[in-house]
């Protein structure tokens, strides 16, 4: 077979996969009406696609086995080639340890009677007789085809003791040969690959090379639902897949629609920068929706034009109303629909023929309540029409850069560079209520609901390339189509960081699988993998989800690792230092001049060293010294204040003087982030909001959160190739 | 040898061990000036206390070593015996799988060679030779002395990718049967223990007692410092010792002083309730530490004798002052110290004769800045007097209840059920700040800084019969004595939670240790697992040991694991759904009737089931009857609420049902724990407060923190026994 050597595919290149012999074989089992490869021609997959597998033979009879075995070298493995047989061992048709030609000839009788007992009737081909591998580490290669995300790669260590701990890691395939590489390197045992103990390493490109393969293999004939390569033996040298598996589907789930970038692009724009939008069912009847909805769209300050639609009132709102929106004259770009859900299918018809870009649907009663036909009916009118739905059952949406708030909620108006989109209305809530308490700066708040079409990729999309957002916060708790979003999610991090407060993490339970890889794939590790493959921060909870989106736009980017603590509590410095390994930071180890000049500044019994503990009586000018030399010594790259609360610097002191070095240091042409934990009586909260409005993300009583966000930031930058 | 047989043990009784034949070879090593014990030794060591090990015997030449080895059975393993070699295989004195009589003479012979290559002059005592063990699981079991908690027993599963991981779970020596059976199963791949893939599980009970013996081995001669028993061969029906070190410590340190639980209460009892209290250093000259001191005790309302101590001045802040305690007439119970540390130990003279129980160091200037030798010499007087010292280096201390405010921050008033102390004074100002901006109810805030004298162990003695104090929330960054300690809390906790914020997680590093279990033994992981099996509940960060601290004395304690979750929000309850798994709780599967009649109150398209999701729409009606059959099944024992904020059912309707409904099932003498997380415009923060003054713990804008604390509770009423 004329697989690729190993360089060949590192960079990529696939030109040496055999593909038409894995056409053939996969034609041959759909035609014999089966889902599963023999092990034949599983060897023959694996050798069109360069995998390496051991040196095999097929015996028809005790005596061929026999003279396999010697001319492969003993001791051999002898397993049963049946299509009705998937699982070997159990049917007892697998032999292990086969030393002598004695042992070989006998294997060879047991298995076929095994084999006989276990499926009577069972197709049976003949045995196989394999090279026996064994030594080096065995690990575990394979793919599977998620729900959400198609096709992934899936890498681990073999044994018991993984297959427990479930110490795997997930990957989008393909994978390049980088991501491969990082992906070996990313299950917690790693560090056994190296070699422990005296043990020898292993070579981890060749089972990159073995993944970077795989995942070209799948990715190129997706009815391969699931393979295992399990397990891989690998040493420093070789990497051979000892045994293989691979379960076909020839009718896989079709992938949802995609619009293109195109197309996105041209709709959200309309929809979120509209010159003109009706309100279908504005009222003017108090608590009701289409009231509030027109009421905030008119009181938030929108200035663009607003059109009533009710068939009922010559004026809503002091606004002249159409009794339908094919009366408005010229282009209408959005309707909001406040009408109950039987009504959106009709009033949609003519939305679409009026041409609008944008159908924002608020009412319930869809999918959520049962009623997916009546969502399916909305949807495939849109569709017919080129209409995007953005809902149903949502709260609505706000721009505040067009001073845009179509909701039946309470405007917002505090401009800023977060944008925050939610699946659920609750959320959508706790986003506006804490948004208000802590004047958040905001891009935009969008209710997505049952996303029946506009989803969290069309608005990564917008968002990416909208001047006005600085960074994007999502709640979600499932993806439609969750290859877009991260294709979305790979072009916009680059830019600006994506937050994913992913819901419904415990809910993965066991899934039916037919392979051991679909089995380890629990719903939410790979979220976690591939999300973070695709350079998303994830938060862990609906707080930081707010938090992170608050704090990350007002952050400035580090430009590398180092990280210096300044303290005036030590107590401080421990919980801060802490946090930091916690969130994936180390302290900087100063060098001695940095150190020495620290030193100067802090009185004897000070610590200098990484926290730079300058001791709880100081003066304000301690700490403006101090965080002075931190901000301007090129070599450091974030800072983290602990402040403590003392007679000789108050609060408002402290905020006033780090404010003051951080405006001298910008207007220099420094911006370094700067993160603060202020530990005192009631004074440090007005004193962490004056921080927080001047680009110092402070917080009083925690020594967590300021880190955990610097944290987030440093995620970001890492994913985004800044560091 | 009479090591008696598993079960003698099992219920603690140790009168089967040979403690004489121990003691000889102690005193033997130690006679010869060494650390380590030689095989033969170590064996009969093991022997003496019960802990199989493989049949054995010593050979001094080739030809004897290969008499025992067709004796104890083929194959077997042979190492040198000499007590200068304590790394036998480094030395190559080790063979294993000796299949043959002439493998075994080989093997002795070329063991003698290596020794000699590798120890010239090294005293040679012979050829160990000894029955080889495999399969089964390997595991390891050992014991170390801990800086902090003296004498821990450790297991872990043997292999490269345990240690890799380190998964291993410690125990504070003696273990008991049970608590030996618990640590077993503690580690995170118990898992394997109990068989997978078709293994056969291992008998944990005799691993357990393996650990109970070696636990005792220890605890009854201290001066066995470490000791390994790595591997241990587990099976379903045996569990022997394949390897034995011991590394003896002939002068160990020798442990802190104690005070008898007595002595504590009559200081401390005297130091939180005092009649009459000086302050050394108190003055009228505003900004001066000893004038905030003298300020904050009259103005905080203290009702006993206030006696400045000043040399200078007649009268302080309206009282008369006396240049001497030695003058103040009567009993004086507590002196605080407000006066440079230069004079502290003089004046602590005159406060020991004067029999002030407890003296309150509030100066720095101590070992906190290298001055060690002043604080000996200060801690000498006071024990000389029998004077309890708290401090140095520390705000000082309130005490609620009599309205004692002995510190230099602002007094504190809000009268409630938690103790809090902070070893530093930035997280000590983190207290009070926090505290008083939630008007947490508080018993007490004490300062513990050096920890001269008083520390953690004693203050939990105090607070754990103050009927005062509820619940008990300490930071610390080390334990002087952390036996005295866990002895402490684990008296207190059946009564009361206690919290326990460990800082310096992450410090550990790693430690010089002369055996394997040494060198596993990470501070942070040793704290982790030992504050566990003392029943205390960590807090992760300073953040929630401030929400543990205010939550747990507000919150009743559950009768039972049935957690429901009612939800007005789809999107809350699946992310406080994440949360009850997050934080060790799981969601009650809800029988048919009570799901019935969930599901009366609920519209149709609601789900019931757990959460019960009552849906967004619903008037104050349908939370209050949920929220109703929640308290009233008797099935259920806790509640976690999520509230959406709607115009039906604003923040403070909601918040008032909630109090009114959980008010009526009080009068029925019905309490159970309820958390609230709620979602919404800003009136939630209102909403929020009200519900926590009633008892009811509700947050706005985070759903994991409600149930974070619901979980904190539940791990405090489970170390407790109350579950």
């Amino acid at each position: 077979m004329p697989a690729a050597p190993p360089e060949s595919a590192h960079g990529g290149d696939t030109s040496g996969y055999d593909r038409a012999a894995v056409r053939a074989v996969l034609d041959r089992a759909r035609a014999e009406g089966r889902t599963s490869l023999t092990a034949p021609e599983a060897k023959a997959v694996a050798d069109a696609y360069g995998i390496p597998a051991p040196r095999e033979a097929l015996a028809t009879s005790a005596e061929e086995a026999v003279e396999h075995a010697v001319e492969l070298g003993l001791p051999v493995v002898a397993k049963i080639v049946s299509p009705d047989i998937l699982h070997k061992t159990e049917a007892g048709g697998v032999a292990v340890g086969l030393e002598t030609p004695q042992d070989v000839a006998t294997a060879y009788h047991r298995i076929l009677a095994n084999a006989q007992a276990h499926s009577p009737g069972a197709r049976v081909e003949g045995v196989q007789v394999q090279q026996q591998l064994g030594g080096g580490q065995e690990v575990i290669i394979g793919a599977t085809t998620d729900p959400t995300f198609g096709k992934i790669v899936v890498f681990g260590l073999g044994g018991v003791l993984v297959e427990v701990l479930k110490d795997v890691a997930f990957r989008l395939a393909p994978v390049t040969p980088a991501e491969a590489l990082e992906q070996v390197g990313d299950i917690k045992a790693a560090e056994v690959l190296r070699g422990v103990r005296g043990g020898e390493g292993v070579d981890t490109h060749r089972l990159a090379d073995l993944l970077v393969r795989l995942s070209h293999l799948v990715t190129d004939f997706p009815e391969i639902a699931e393979a295992d390569l399990n397990p891989v033996f690998a040493t420093a040298s070789a990497a051979v897949a000892a045994d293989l598996r691979f379960v076909l589907d020839f009718d896989p789930p079709r992938p949802p629609k995609r619009f293109s970038r195109e197309e996105i692009l041209a709709a959200t724009n309309r929809i979120f920068r509209p010159r003109s939008i009706a309100v279908i069912g504005a009222s003017n009847e108090t608590g009701k929706i289409g009231n509030s909805v027109i009421k905030n769209i008119v009181d938030g300050g929108f200035e663009g034009e607003i059109h009533p639609i009710n068939p009922r009132s010559g004026e809503v709102y002091g606004l002249k109303a159409y009794k339908s929106i094919t009366d408005v004259p010229g282009e209408v770009d959005v309707a909001v629909f406040a009408i109950p859900a039987k009504f959106v299918a009709g009033a949609l018809e003519e939305v679409g023929r009026k041409g609008v870009a944008g159908a924002i649907l608020i009412p319930s009663g869809f999918a959520e309540t049962g009623e997916q036909e009546l969502q399916d009916e909305v949807l495939a009118v849109a569709r017919r029409h080129g209409v995007r739905l953005l809902g149903p059952n949502i709260y609505g949406y706000y721009y505040t850069p067009q001073k845009l708030s179509a909701t039946f909620c309470t405007p917002y108006d505090v401009v800023g560079g977060t944008a925050l989109t939610s699946q659920s209305g609750g959320i959508g809530m706790a986003i506006l209520g804490y948004s208000r308490s802590t004047r958040t700066g905001v891009s935009a708040i969008v209710g997505v609901g049952n996303k029946a079409d506009i989803d969290e990729d069309d608005l990564l999309t917008f968002f990416g390339q909208d001047d006005n957002t600085n960074a994007i916060a999502m709640h979600l708790e499932d993806l439609k189509d969750g290859r877009a979003f991260v294709e979305a999610a790979r072009e916009v991090v680059p830019r600006k960081p994506v937050v994913v407060l992913k819901a419904g993490r415990t809910s993965a339970g066991a899934r039916a699988a037919g392979s051991h890889t679909g089995a380890l794939a629990g719903d939410d590790k790979v979220y976690d993998d591939i999300l973070r493959q695709a350079g998303v921060v994830r938060a862990p909870g609906l707080n930081e989800l707010l938090e992170y989106g608050r704090a990350l736009p007002v952050l400035p980017t580090p430009r590398g690792e180092n990280v210096v603590v300044i303290t005036g509590a030590g107590g401080s410095g421990v919980l801060l230092s802490d946090a930091v390994v916690d969130n994936g930071m180390s302290l900087y180890e100063i060098p001695p001049d940095l150190d020495a000049a620290f030193r100067a500044f802090i009185p004897p019994f000070g610590a200098a060293g990484n926290p730079v503990d300058i001791t709880g009586g100081e003066p304000p000018s301690t700490y403006e010294k101090t965080i002075r030399l931190g901000l301007e010594d090129e070599r450091v790259h974030a800072l983290i204040l602990g402040y403590w609360h003392t007679i000789v610097t108050p609060p408002m002191v402290f905020a006033d003087v780090v404010v003051k070095v951080v405006s001298e240091a910008r207007a220099k042409g420094v911006d370094k982030p700067i993160v603060a934990s202020l530990s005192g009586d009631t004074e440090v909260e007005a004193a962490s909001a004056r921080l927080f409005e001047n680009g110092i993300v402070a917080y009083p009583y925690t020594t967590e959160k300021p880190v955990q966000v610097l944290g987030a930031k440093y995620r970001w930058a890492r994913a985004a190739g800044l560091l």
